[in-house]
């Protein structure tokens, strides 16, 4: 299908839904003793229970396997700032794929604010009934701050999905591509462009699978020790080592490996040109990415992935959250450690038994993805 | 099944179940192509549809027919402040209820925090997903602040269902009692017990329907003009017109009606005797009621409806709540107002096509329950 046409279709499949997720009864309720066991007078039983230990509640309601799906709406896909309702669509589809992919029972939450401490307040209120907080598509900086208070506060696992999820699976597609071009994992030198959610948490982890040469670009161009926002001054401390000055043209001289999650219009085939032999493009900018696959070969990119499900390689944390969330609630854990995230990147690498220059990360309907994702989130 | 027993089959069925609601997709996703619908790239066209006109979300998302069944679980069943967790099985129970009885969905949402402003921000907060809102077991009078303030900021309809959907079925048992003791409805001589949530709406029902002499009694007796909490002063102002000071006894002297929504220990037979000839009792507590059926038939009440489901006449809001809301979505309505109120309680009592001492409700098994109340909201 052609964009137009995905579009259209999906507008129409929207309509006749009205809403991608649906909630059913655990059980039928069929005579008043089903009555009687599923709401009054039975349930007094299990709440009196309940109130006296709250740590119960995982194993009798809800709580045990329900994840929400939260965003204010402030950084939607490609779309930016669209607000609640723009991003409520995206938000269900994301619900949709947790059951799909993982049996894992999630439920989307649109905020009405966009303010870091309300939309903390919020979060903290309704938490008691979730036994997990994927964050989604809430805008850089202040995503960052908003996911550090709710770890520390909340007794409940809490991950922002567009820096982690997109994290592991750059991380577990870096893995096999630097297999199939035959260079060293550790030495890779490479480029990153974007420094807001995706890209900052890419570097992080990248970092900690042990890169030592990274280099990240924003709006601004490559970012060094003369950076003063606070986000930016904490990536430059650990990036940029040869301390290069300038833009993206500067940056890929040499460079093994382009990862984009900035934008569309980044780099073209002469930019391409100016990296390593046998070098490694991520566009992965969703719909447009920002070098066209047909471009970055025309460079002399051997591997290449994107975003998008028309072209090899898709690298989509699609692959990652459904898991990371059904390991989480499998084995209760609290928070989402670095070394689960390592874990789980390694896992999903592991998938693909042969990596190729178009096969270097599993396609989404393989089976045994979320469950390789969820053995490392313990 | 015995107290005991129904108590011990809850616990059994609620750990069994892990939860009484879940989540399903609407539609299988089991192709790259029904991912790029349901997620990206093409619900990207439908976001940019819903950031352009927000009112396409009720077409276009969960938000056309999604109910949130919303809890601080400070006033919950006959178990009072027993905070979220304790509350959460029950409106987990009330969920699968809007389903099975009216095929609403509805998410419970249980808070961490029981301070009115608190819970109208957090409400406020994540009003975009929701349809309607069925505030639940909230301890009065705080319940009548929150209630107000959510219907004046919100554009969807605000229910706090202890009020209005026991007030509903209240109205709908007491006119057919009222036939079946030959009595004029409007000229019933009645006493309400409890001016809490659910008897301070009651009453307010019972004058919109048309019945003028109304006693309301709290912990402290008959409610009279030199009470000065605000709600108590409220009520005074159109209850009790023959100015009657006192308690139970004096309050029950003569009257035609008693409504028990207060607690058990209440009355018994003596003060059952005091009451005018074909006396019809409601004792609402749940599970144990301000008399027991057996004692007010002592005391010569001619009509007993409980809460309970093991005694005739089980006068419970699960006849309500899940039509209003079905109506409301069906409707659009953006209000539930007395109007429509009436007009339900008129359409439930005629369900019974022949009223009798022991059948002045339907039961709750029975069809078009939910249909006849929601053609009343709109």
């Amino acid at each position: 299908m052609t964009k137009k046409d995905i579009a259209g279709a999906a507008i129409k499949l929207h309509k006749k839904l009205g809403g991608k997720i649906t909630i059913e009864p655990a059980m039928k309720v069929k005579s008043r003793t089903d009555l009687s066991l599923v709401y009054t007078p039975g349930v007094a039983a299990v709440s009196s229970l309940l109130h006296k230990n709250k740590k119960l509640a995982r194993e009798y309601t809800i709580k045990g396997k329900m994840i929400a799906v939260i965003s204010d709406g402030s950084a939607v896909l490609g779309l930016g700032n669209i607000g609640p309702y723009g991003a409520l669509p995206v938000m269900e589809g994301k619900c949709a794929l947790f059951k799909t992919f993982a049996g894992v029972d999630a439920f989307p939450i649109v905020l009405d604010t966009q303010d870091p401490e309300k939309i903390i307040e919020a979060v903290m209120a309704i938490a008691p009934v979730f036994g997990g907080i994927n964050l989604e598509d809430i805008a850089a900086p202040k995503c960052f701050y908003i996911e550090e208070e709710l770890k520390k506060r909340l007794d409940i696992p809490v991950m922002h999905d567009d820096q982690h999820g997109t994290a592991v699976i750059v991380l577990a597609a870096l893995i096999n591509a630097a297999k199939v071009v035959k260079k060293d994992f550790k030495k890779l030198k490479v480029v990153v462009s974007g420094a807001g959610a995706a890209g900052s948490a890419s570097v992080r982890l990248l970092l900690k699978a042990g890169i030592r040469d990274i280099i990240v670009l924003d709006r601004k161009g490559i970012i060094d020790a003369t950076r003063t926002e606070p986000h930016k001054k904490e990536l430059a401390k650990h990036t940029n080592l040869r301390n290069i000055s300038g833009g993206i043209r500067e940056a890929l001289l040499g460079a093994d490996v382009l990862v984009g999650v900035s934008g569309p219009g980044l780099a073209d085939a002469t930019d391409v040109k100016r990296m390593a032999p046998r070098a490694i493009v991520f566009a992965m900018a969703n719909p447009t990415p920002e070098i066209t696959p047909e471009e970055a070969k025309k460079g002399g990119a051997m591997i290449i992935g994107t975003g998008r499900s028309d072209y090899p390689n898709q690298i989509n944390n699609s692959l990652v959250f459904p898991g990371v969330f059904r390991g989480a609630l499998d084995h209760a854990v609290t928070a989402i450690t670095d070394e689960m995230k390592l874990r789980a990147a390694k896992n999903l690498a592991a998938l693909v038994k042969r990596p190729a220059a178009d096969k270097i990360v599993p396609d989404p309907f393989e089976k045994g993805i979320a469950q390789a994702v969820a053995k490392a989130i313990k």
